[in-house]
């Protein structure tokens, strides 16, 4: 395989999920410093990952932390009874990350929405921000009179690099010292490497945002090292490199061809034998010269974002605020 | 191969280019009843085909008539001077259409924007109407006033069978029979087999409007059957399917082993044999049931539909009114 | 007066009410040829006025036929709760305009949004079509899959003269021809004669649209003569001209002054014995030539358009489909 | 006139020239502290207003400093010719105010646009900002690579209290900590008492902005003392109250019966008689209670508000970049 240099190299995935999927996918078995629990029901699938050590941050290329992905490929279809139900998922598993990390009912919290508002599948971010329910001002400027059950929640959407200039860590940590939130909650799209995780599938991780992650031009993180405070990080998939498709498709077709019984290494020949890092990286290498490795999105792309978003800042009115029932979270926002 | 139930089936392209260089690929010669001659230059590339007949149409499936394809793949750039040639070629090609198909200089023009404005890659006609001169009122209202070297222009967004409820087709004949244009200009998104020709490809074609093309919810279609006047049909690929991504993605790999001199029918087993419709069947039967034959566009979908569509706009400007100068037609635009 | 040329002129207000008001303004009494009818509470007051003949025609300068107003001053506050109750009394009052003009529960209904929607002031009518439920095509389609309580319903926004050339009379009466509608409401952006009433007050009337209302360049009208189908029209005041709100002011001053027993004749002077036609004629000579009469609309004016166009699909909803249950109409649009 | 309690109070305007009209209108003459000069031409008046001592400052309640305003009538008529004129006559002023303040070519700047985007009177600052070139990244990725000509220049939006929950000027001071802009040029909307000034008229200031200023929630001021750097502040008048528009409608009368020679103290009565502050004090005191004193802005306010944020993001980026030529600056914006 010499001649066509193919290594072992880094797969283009922002989801802890999908990084332990390849992983595995070589030998099958469970991987060391790792755990993982899975929990499914009402169209939802819920997996619980935690990185527990250097060896899984090796074993996976993410950072140690607890990160738990929201699955729901039916997202898509507009159905909104759906929609309110994965709001209210979203905001129990929320909850539990405000509860692992300490965070006290009244404690101030900062929702960052990370993108760029103008390119419609890195909106995610700036569009939560937009939703969610802003109260710290009033606990600023009339602090008598804010009805109990809510807490400090301030939200800003800090632009990307190439169009503020500024890159957006910096940003937040200026807005951080001044505005003193003790907890960061950062929102942001993300690169999947399967199609069908595109807006239907959500990832929260106590990890905060580390350099190179996300869609966009956002070099540096957002991390308690940095910032001071915790960052909890949301993200949704929204984009795909084409690579990432036509290797996926090779995949779905040996199982495919096996199913039938066919002989696989005839019929696919010695692509059968690679496994999923190795056949990415022939199919990159011969995409990406004739420029054919784009980032691509959906078609429906909008209605998906705006759903998704509303998903996202429902959850999140439910969790922040007391006083936002969470079984019916969706009616907060518009 | 019958397990796999492979037919020669209608691959999914808008462009009659695409058509025709699928309908080669089994064998390589050259398609009775189509001629087509190519002219490149400046970073362009413009291909006239010919539909001359009967077999023609049935060789490559698209209607009898001229077709101008131009593909600039420097397009995603974002070079405004590029953009500025590109309009000046496609009035340049424009221009000859209404030569062919006698359009006066005052013939009477309607500019329909077919889909949808709400999903950005569907967009592309409405927005190149918000964008045109629109002029007919003038003539209708204070005729003795229009200043010399302009001609009557109005244009419409009919909008989706989705949102309306009515076929745009059906809407388009309505305002057609009160408003009494010589010629119709139907602008339209249209899917493509190819990543590279996305959002980088105009098409022009004297045959109108037939049903099941572009991406939206058109079923019929517009046609000089249909309407009564000539309608010259201007289309750009901006989705593509997964399953054509994949399908492209092979051909490539193909033609990088052929140049390693690598062993293809080992490399590649049974695909390496098949020929492009066959392997196209084989990626959708994977691909379809488990969701994952999505149409995509390219992340960066808002620019580049606002960057074609000013293109388009600038360039029916010029050659619709001899007042408007083709050397530099994008200073009518906004 | 005669040197400051004042005539008995026509006030510049596209609401049925404020022209009733106007003609009894001078003298006070009841009109002949017109009855009226007020109903109060929640916060919502309901005028329903009747222009009964020729002679009530001539007085206020509107059509024969029926008119109710829903006022809602408070409309303003963003209330969500105010909206849900307001939208549905607009649907029981709706209803029974489909009751007088028998309308049948499955009789096929076109909405038509007039308008510029890229006009923020200007843009209820295409907001409208944007939110309210389409089902005709599944009627076309799918006839027998289509659930009982539904009933046929297009929509188009046909957009205005300067940006489309063609009257959107003419482009109505086309889409008219070709889809038989048995009813078409028709929805505007109006003109008021005050500040108080723009964005809180709902017009509807079985009149049509007759030509020179609405703030936009709709130059002929949408009646049943035109059309051959019956016409509701739904109208809600979104500007206002600068001179009325001088002309008003005074008014309002003189009750003030009244009401503190001031000598209004010496404070105000001669103005103070002018009817209000004369002093907004006035008023016009002054502001007009100088540029100062201009249209004008609250500075908040794309948050009030959004809502009373939710308020106004919703309501619209409820009122078509008998499934949709008119107690709880907001849960149908988002 | 004490049963009125008029008394003089702070008239709301935003601009220098408006509150220096505004002292001198009941006397006429020359205001000590107070030194102004006005320049004619090209359908153009820019008038340089400096407010030299306390003594100026407590006369007309504006901040010592350097004022020019720019006013052009013709602006609404969405001439390009004009815009053009007007970009380039704002870069001139705009650099004088850089050589002032010793502004060096090289020295880093930082583009603040206050205001919120989804309020269109108040969205003319983010809008500057999406349209003013942005380098500062490429000066510290690539410092090499930068062609001459060009200067460091960042640009955020901030968003408004209601939104964002944090203070504009915390955000701006926190982002001004992290990324050390040599000059801040903040961008405003801003309230007029004059409905011919608003979307008409440009006002440069070296004084920062102070407490109070625009219309929106801005509570805080951005000025050199808080911000450690010089502040040059942009504005334009986006929106009147109703009571300035009726009380300068009287002032209008008054000079129009004047003109004709007419008795007005009969027609106007003791109003006749009355200063603007006083007038105004009443008309206020009769609208206010009754919801009629709203910020108002003309229908078109959308097109206004993008001609005249294209105006200031083309004139700063000529004046800011040597390489960005005066005499052609739109071509650099969009």
């Amino acid at each position: 395989m010499s001649d066509l240099d193919l290594q072992q190299f880094n797969v283009a995935t922002d989801l802890a999920l999908e990084a332990k999927e390849l992983a595995e996918s070589p030998k099958g078995g469970p991987i060391p410093g790792i755990s993982s629990e899975v929990e499914k029901g009402d169209g939802i699938t819920v997996t619980l990952l935690h990185v527990q050590n250097e060896q899984g941050e090796q074993a996976i290329g993410k950072m140690k932390g607890r990160y738990v992905t929201i699955e729901v490929p039916g997202l898509r279809g507009g159905d909104t009874a759906l929609q309110d139900k994965v709001a209210t998922a979203f905001a129990k598993h929320f909850e539990s990350f405000l509860k692992d990390l300490n965070i006290a009912p009244m404690a101030r919290v900062l929702i960052v929405g990370l993108g760029n508002v103008n390119v419609t599948p890195d909106a995610l971010g700036p569009l939560v921000v937009e939703n969610v329910m802003v109260t710290r001002h009033f606990f600023e400027l009339m602090p008598d009179q804010v009805a109990p059950g809510y807490r400090p929640v301030s939200a800003v959407a800090p632009g990307v690099l190439g169009t503020t200039g500024i890159e957006s860590s910096d940003i937040i940590q200026g807005i951080t010292e001044k505005s003193s939130p003790d907890l960061i909650i950062a929102i942001d799209a993300l690169a999947s490497r399967s199609l069908e995780r595109v807006n239907t599938t959500i990832q929260i991780a106590d990890t905060g945002i580390h350099p190179g992650s996300g869609i966009g031009n956002k070099r540096k993180g957002l991390t308690k090292e940095q910032l001071g405070v915790p960052c909890i990080a949301i993200g949704v998939p929204t984009v795909v490199y084409a690579s990432t498709i036509v290797s996926n498709a090779f995949e779905l077709m040996k199982a495919h061809l096996e199913r039938q019984n066919g002989d696989t290494n005839q019929i696919l020949g010695l692509l059968n034998g690679m496994d999923e890092n190795e056949r990415l990286g022939l199919v990159r290498e011969v995409l990406t010269p004739v420029g054919h490795d784009l980032l691509v999105t959906p078609k429906e792309v909008d209605e998906f974002i705006e759903d998704i978003a509303n998903i996202i800042a429902s959850g999140l009115n439910a969790a922040l605020h007391e006083a936002v029932d969470s079984s019916n979270v969706a009616a907060y926002t518009h």
